[in-house]
């Protein structure tokens, strides 16, 4: 590239009516995109894994650990070393818009890509993975994500917080050793406002919280005290999984420690269904909320659920040319699959 | 699975706020979709490709082929051995309204699902690559898409006929001999309609189209004489391309010869850059264009254009929660690196 390093920039296209991320930080030179196998992150071992204990030195900035200040740790949040947004609060908002006054051209808009890109290692030992963790353990780890989002919620120029976790190369995870991450923006994402334009549509028309009311019958995979586990009515994905609270929330960032922990057992035995029909397969887990800063008192349509995608099939030029996607599997039968196997968790 | 074979369905669930298309022709049984290597689809040879000439009878019913009634042919448009939807025209619609007088359950809709998936086979010979062939003979693929367009094109309860390559076994390609699909719908799908919603805004505030309007300085890799080549400014994947018509169009189907060798020939010359400089990444490519019966003369603001996707990079968690892309290379150098590399056509 000719280009000199650039700062990461949010740009928006008016004709597909969508943000984009650029972030330099995350360069290739193009020879590095030539098509080849990907590497297999799993090669990897405890010597020179960067999360593991002892090789804290090896990674970005930490922004907390738990227990503080002690080097047995059992979870560590830091800093991505190659974190999509720059975390320095911008000085100058290089907004274009197509206001005729502004002598900018009217054309796209850009954004000074500020955000918050960070990672949350979920245990200290490299080869543990999540769903070998305790209930409790695994509400440990969303209470940290609470903790984190809580601090990025104080910024006021960040509008929503994806956490999210990739398992397996080719559910985008670059290193093996069991970690999800946190990704602030300065904008609500395009999937975000489609699930708010939707429940919202149904508030409206029949004055319920359309995630309160979801179908249960045949879609029901297993209940907790406090969570459901279902396959949603029209899954994207073949065995998507939807875990949702039973009492309306808006934010996920309003769990508390023994909802962390209920839902801490439902993930783990969700993970471990998905494991023992599927072989093992690389997946994703994206926690759905609400964005930040919006009151939904007087419309409560919005209701934040956990969502995982196991990766079993990829995307091709329908997919990407529509935004719509063919689902192989009807979501009865998916439920009726994970429910009549049984795992001890 | 314990449930009997089913028709297609799409679906909408209230919280996605999207279409799903369910495809039983399409299913596969819970175990084959245990995670494994896909296979390799170059490995099939000559001898077994139905699509090859001479093999006409392991393939679904023929549509059309070019030229008419000659075993010598060129190009064979077919039926989908394996469609997503189904092409009986549905005697009952089974669409779930939230009407309240219905008497069906507000939460879901469905819909039959009605539809064409069609394959067109560009060339009698196994390893001819769309690529190889003169910008006439792609041409001629390109009007036989848009013949099979106008046929589909008279049923009133199809929306939108999306047209796409998947090329390589990690593009979705499932046959390495060379083809394209065409798929239509009996809704307009997601991406469609966000594109559509964000070239209507832009004609709101400047009464001008935004793809004739398209910012050409630093993103201009190469144009002829009814189309340019662009890298788009907030392109969503490394080296996505666009090729534009330069005469405001709404469908695709309005291309006429001239035009349609003109594109063969810029189509080749992207596809060869990419493979050049990419090292043959597998690819799609998707002709987006405007729904059916939808009259755009009053406010003209959707224009056709092609896409070009090279796959690069894969899809984690981050982007399916929040449907927000994350690329590294900034449009204005992937048009730079394009535009550099000189190759013959």
């Amino acid at each position: 590239m000719a280009s000199p390093t650039r700062n990461p920039q949010l740009r928006k296209d008016p004709v597909t009516n969508r943000w984009v991320i650029f972030s330099p930080a995350r360069a290739k030179r193009p020879t590095d995109f030539k098509s080849k196998s990907p590497a297999n992150p799993n090669t990897s071992s405890n010597q020179e894994c960067p999360f593991c204990i002892g090789h804290e030195h090896e990674c970005a900035p930490e922004i907390f650990r738990i227990p503080p200040d002690n080097p047995d740790w059992s979870i560590r949040v830091i800093q991505n070393l190659y974190p999509a947004l720059g975390r320095e609060v911008p000085q100058h908002t290089i907004d274009w818009s197509p206001d005729p006054g502004s002598g900018l051209p009217p054309w796209g808009r850009v954004l000074e890509g500020f955000g918050f890109h960070d990672v949350l290692i979920e245990s200290p030992v490299h080869s543990v993975q999540l769903c070998d963790l305790s209930p409790r353990e695994i509400g440990e780890v969303l209470l940290a994500h609470r903790r984190r989002v809580e601090q990025i919620a104080s910024y006021d120029s960040i509008k929503y917080v994806q956490v999210f976790k990739n398992h397996g190369a080719s559910a985008g995870a670059s290193l093996s050793h069991s970690h999800s991450q946190i990704l602030a923006l300065p904008v609500v994402p395009p999937a975000v406002s489609a699930r708010l334009d939707g429940t919202k549509e149904y508030f409206d028309k029949t004055g319920k919280c359309s995630i309160c009311e979801v179908q249960q019958e045949d879609l029901l995979i297993h209940a907790s005290s406090h969570f459901i586990s279902i396959v949603p009515f029209a899954a994207t994905y073949p065995f998507e999984i939807w875990i949702i609270p039973r009492e309306h929330s808006t934010h996920f960032h309003e769990i508390d420690i023994e909802k962390a922990v209920d839902l801490g057992g439902l993930l783990k035995l969700m993970l471990r269904k998905l494991s023992l029909q599927l072989n093992n397969p690389p997946f994703n887990f994206m926690i759905q909320t609400s964005p930040l800063r919006v009151n939904f008192s007087e419309k409560p349509y919005s209701h934040w659920f956990l969502q995982i995608v196991p990766q079993l099939t990829g995307v091709g030029g329908f997919e990407i040319g529509t935004g719509c996607y063919i689902n192989p599997v009807f979501p009865e039968d998916a439920a009726e699959v994970l429910r009549e196997v049984n795992v001890s968790i």
